[in-house]
């Protein structure tokens, strides 16, 4: 687990232009209404929505780096993102505009605050971490578990903790990585993965310092096997040194699944 | 706190009809979704859609009984409720098709068992309880406490937890009910009132074996002012005293309230 081992690029220093002041801020979204975190042309995302709001409040045009690009459907708690801008802001002021501009759209920015010019949303980053829900009861939930994966089948909560368990680690991941995923490496390092079950609502926690495209999905969907016992527990570590998507299972559906945020080096707070 | 000296209106034995068979459920639903539980004309609401649903699914017509008459906007984690057939039941198989039914209205049945024909939802209760949620910062919240009281000032929730624990016992909440409030007897036994804070969620515990029109709401609103110093927590004493209505608070928003569910006496079970 020597996450040192861990090829990510990055550039040396994250550059940010003469005369211009950089702020971090935390953004809390509803998968529901967007389609995924990055700018696109015709759809509503996340990240331009908060582009749009900042050329309204701070009447400046500005790109929002954000720390993880989540897909459609997938909500975050805490997502972490960086904008430069020339102007001094008043982050109070500012956050309650864009706040202004983002209600009823499903997102919300929750912290405004200034940086020092080496942050990066992005590249800074030492780890993300999600949460995924599942509700195994008989019947859906309207109000207290909107947000999660709706199983009947009664799972084997212990047995996936137990597969997951096997996962944690450094590994190359490509069983479990969409085929569209773009990264040239498909090892990474899996610091937690942790089921747990408090009633009907089985609960996961992930943290890595990186995650390949679909990965916690297609890592929820495998563990769903084990739950029913469709598969062992150890079947996982097949899967996965068999290196075959296809060997792995479904893609979870994406309500299930929370970003809950970045961590940073403390001398950025 | 002797809850004998509380007098509620109740049958001696509630009726059953000859040859038929008394069932029990618990049913979540989302307040945002309905005009409240009780049938009316011409708006939708819990009763009404569960009586609809029964209708189809069990092909009789039957009444639905609630434990306790949410009103619009109020949410419900585990209403129970009550009704009778003359045929017998395969409950799981009832509870798939009134869900089918519900899917997408924003209420669902979350478990249907029979039970004895001398249990009755709303007379066999000793007690409700509901939970009151305020979320206390500066930025509203999309996905992860989307069901609470905004409230951006900060709140003093250890003024407002002494507040609450001057309200409990048996008093006259005459100052604490809408002036449209029915009841015969203003006179209830709160046995639970708890503020807890967990970050910036502050939540509220209630318990009572019955609440008057208003009564959680006012009283929320009436712990605002104090949470925000307005009043000091020995003035709700004053309040409550005075048995005006115009001298307590708000009737705090519903979007923030849950009845969490009734508790009967365990040989219903």
């Amino acid at each position: 687990m020597n996450s040192t081992i861990e090829p990510l690029k990055q550039p040396a220093i994250p550059f940010i232009k003469e005369g211009y002041r950089r702020y971090r801020m935390t953004v809390e979204y509803c998968g529901d209404s967007f389609y995924g975190w990055q700018r696109q042309a015709l759809t509503p995302t996340v990240q331009a929505e908060l582009e749009d709001a900042l050329v309204i409040v701070a009447r400046e045009k500005v790109i929002v780096h954000g720390a993880g690009r989540t897909d459609t459907g997938v909500h975050a708690l805490a997502q972490a993102a960086h904008f430069d801008v020339q102007t001094e802001l008043h982050c109070d002021h500012v956050m309650l505009g864009i706040n202004y501009f983002l209600k009823g759209k499903g997102a919300v920015v929750t912290s405004l605050v200034p940086v020092r010019p080496d942050f990066h949303a992005r590249f800074s980053a030492l780890s993300r971490s999600y949460r995924y829900y599942i509700l195994n009861r008989r019947a859906a939930s309207v109000v207290q578990y909107p947000y999660a994966w709706h199983i009947m089948r009664p799972l084997d909560h212990e047995a996936m903790q137990e597969a997951a368990q096997l996962l944690v680690g450094h590994h190359d991941f490509t069983a479990f990585r969409d085929k569209e995923c773009q990264a040239q490496n498909p090892c990474r390092t899996l610091d937690a993965f942790d089921v747990i079950r408090e009633g009907d609502l089985i609960t996961t926690y992930l943290k890595s310092r990186a995650f390949l495209h679909h990965q916690v999905r297609i890592m929820m969907g495998t563990l769903k096997w084990v739950g029913t016992g469709h598969i062992k527990p150890s079947d996982v570590l097949d899967i996965l040194t068999s290196r075959e998507r296809k060997r792995a299972g479904q893609t979870a559906p994406s309500c299930g699944l929370f970003f809950l945020g970045a961590d940073y080096p403390e001398h950025f707070d």
